[in-house]
């Protein structure tokens, strides 16, 4: 590929079709964006150097059709697409499809993505590497009597984990030896039904832990990390609040939950940006790794604002063939960074989506404050995709500076018409769990199940 | 005073009004605003926590009135008042007013802004600080034949300046002995019409300068610098595009203007934020002091933006009798900060103030980009103040980064209604000229100079 890109096709839609443009147009690159007839009337359609309709609303029809994209791209004549999250960006077979028709992919190769996208696989690399992993089955594990043998080496409770499977779907936990044999076969037939591979493996669960990940960029010869992003504040899974750096590392923690992260990626050989994901235990403070996002990751900002490095221009530079000029000496995290991921849901009818018209919106703004958000005044949220209508990031000097500016930043927010998690964000961030960076993915669930319980009583009892 | 404020009453408007609001809720300071009928529907009055209307539109009946604002500082109770900058924020006898009163005053004491605003007592200070200053008159010239002493050792041009003058306003360049007497005359009588004050002294006429100014901060005891800002690109003295760091400086002049900022400050005792500005010699490559604004400046946002640390919050915790827990090795100068000013004026019928309603605005959004601004979609720009609306601060890893990241905000920016200079921003951000960094005060004249001329024929003559 020559050097630099002179033109990206942008396959996504939101606040991150908007993100790419707008890294695109700093670098001079001319950014064509494919979206559906449901984003027709959206921001990043409106600001795109080019956009061009590539089908229905439905993602299958548009944002995930590989061949109408890859078709778009040829004819369109740019030099790469740029995947942005979800829809195909990890996808090993779109990937494999640009590289056969000759069209470059922001991202590693197909083969990276393929080997790291299987969980079984990407746990082995991870051995190689010497990163620690959750005590568990080496591979998949096909049968009871194998279950068994694992079992007794890892303990229970035990969670046993589609291999396809990703963001919390399926994994199930067993409590003893007595279902297992039962849990086994459900999953396995669950995985099938769900992910077309009926592949399983055994864990230890461990029932306090951190959501710790590190963000890596490679131009294949030079791996660097920009530290790590704490994503322990999850509603059933989902990332609510990520930050940058996480309020629980020491030094040599950080040294080697990011060494591990870098071993890792050069025992693949990866290519571009990516995250290494590790569980930490609260307990034990001991980590381990759990999957490689081969993509540019929701939570990439807090990143941004801590390290001043724009990572997706670096992906763009990365895929257009420049070598990286920075040495990891040059990478230096300054303050505390927070992100809130604003989304069209109500709390109070159980996080429902509720798409509809943004009556009013209006940006808060100021020092350390960065909003990324394709929505607009009089903006109609389709109701065909992610619940997700922006990102709220804000920087401080340290995290009590960057909660405070997060506290105000989110009061000054107006967006109405639809109801958002903006008051849930508050209630998280005014939280003592929150404010003491002492907590673990159980938190929000936690926070919730307190505000429902009933008040208690004022009377006392004589008994 | 007792550590900490615990409220403060903002006497002022527009973006700087929102700006102290928003440092005030970040610190937990209840923010107290006190307005004109002129901004009873601004967005101020909707944020902060508290809004009392001050008065009529006029300035002096309002934002001017210092003893309606010290009244409404007793009745609310508030611990002190931030000035802002403009209005009452230099204006020596409402800080003693303050002082009388009993009322906090987040800035340097009335005999600090009295000092620094007389001019030739302000050059007398540098000169004992060992602070060097244009060379000229030692303080007023009261007549013609003291006027030919000091222009036989300065040489024409020279510049005849008002004592009370300043933002361009009371200046003469005198360019031979023959206008002297004549221009010395007018200039004193003007003086004395516009400022009430005759008093005038006598400056070599540099030609080819630039603007330079350091932010300093200071609890009485520990002064720090905050590195410089670069505001050369001027229209007509007023400041358009300011930057940090400034493209011209090495590490040893740096060394050299910030140090003489500090020795400045602490001739004079200074307390809390101000900005010692001086002329730079792009010949000679020599500066000299020019004068010392004893408030927060509408360019603080860059300052901000490369050193991480919040003026603000900085001026607030002074005033509320915190001490400075920082020290000069703390503030590191990070990457590259550029803020356009976003007036309504019309650049293509001079400048012409714009009021109106603002259509419809869209603040641009992303890494880097930083909106400060009192306007939102629905808002109508009252005729009776200052004709900006905003400002947009960029950030990048190095200059070249925030002017393409400016650029693009730019471009991103929707702002209709009225007319504004955001067009014209972008002809000079994509300017040779503006983009070598190398230029001088005149620059931005010479640059529509250019545009005005006829474009050059482009049939050759055969004589």
């Amino acid at each position: 590929m020559a050097e630099g890109l002179s033109s990206v096709l942008i396959a996504n839609r939101g606040e991150i079709a908007l993100r790419i443009i707008r890294a695109c147009q700093e670098l001079g690159i001319r950014s064509v964006l494919v979206y559906s007839e449901g984003d027709a009337d959206s921001l990043p359609v409106k600001l795109a150097d080019k956009a061009v309709c590539i089908g229905p609303a439905q993602v299958n029809l548009s944002y995930r059709n590989a061949e109408a994209i890859v078709g778009a791209a040829l004819a369109l004549k740019v030099d790469a697409i740029h995947p942005g999250y979800g829809f195909l960006s990890e996808n090993a077979d779109f990937a494999a499809l640009c590289e056969r028709e000759g069209v470059g992919f922001v991202g590693p190769s197909s083969e990276i993505i393929r080997r790291m996208g299987d969980k079984i696989e990407a746990k082995e690399i991870a051995r190689r590497a010497g990163v620690p992993t959750v005590p568990g089955s080496l591979g998949a594990v096909a049968e009871f009597a194998e279950a068994v043998d694992v079992a007794r080496e890892v303990g229970f409770p035990l969670l046993i984990k589609a291999a396809a499977g990703g963001g919390g779907r399926g994994m199930r936990v067993v409590a003893s030896i007595d279902t297992l044999e039962r849990d086994l076969s459900e999953i396995m037939s669950e995985a099938e039904v769900a992910f077309g591979d009926p592949s399983v493996y055994i864990e230890r669960y461990l029932t306090d832990i951190r959501h710790i990940e590190v963000q890596v960029i490679s131009d294949g010869d030079t791996v660097l990390h920009l530290g790590e992003r704490d994503c322990t504040a999850q509603r059933r899974n989902q990332k609510l609040i990520e930050e940058s750096p996480s309020p629980v590392l020491d030094e040599q923690l950080r040294a080697a939950v990011t060494g591990a992260a870098v071993a890792l990626c050069r025992e693949v050989g990866y290519t571009n940006a990516g995250t290494v994901e590790f569980v930490f235990d609260n307990i034990t403070r001991a980590f381990y790794f759990i999957e490689m996002n081969t993509r540019i990751q929701v939570e990439h900002p807090v990143t941004e604002m801590v390290t001043g490095i724009d990572l997706i221009k670096a992906q763009l530079r990365i895929a257009g063939g420049e070598p990286l000029t920075l040495t990891q000496d040059d990478i230096v995290l300054t303050g505390h960074a927070i992100e809130c991921r604003l989304n069209a849901e109500d709390p109070e009818r159980g996080f429902a989506p509720n798409p509809g018209v943004i009556t009013r919106f209006r940006a808060p703004g100021g020092f350390g404050v960065r909003i990324d958000t394709h929505v607009e005044t009089g903006y109609a949220i389709p109701p065909f995709y992610d619940s997700m209508i922006g990102k709220l990031i804000c920087w401080g000097s340290d995290r009590n500076e960057a909660i405070a500016r997060t506290q105000r930043a989110l009061r000054e927010l107006q967006l109405d018409g639809v109801a958002t998690t903006v008051a849930f964000h508050q209630e998280i961030l005014g939280s003592e769990g929150f404010r003491s960076g002492q907590f673990n993915t159980a938190f929000v669930a936690n926070l919730m199940a307190a505000r429902e319980q009933p008040a208690p009583s004022t009377s006392s009892s004589v008994n």
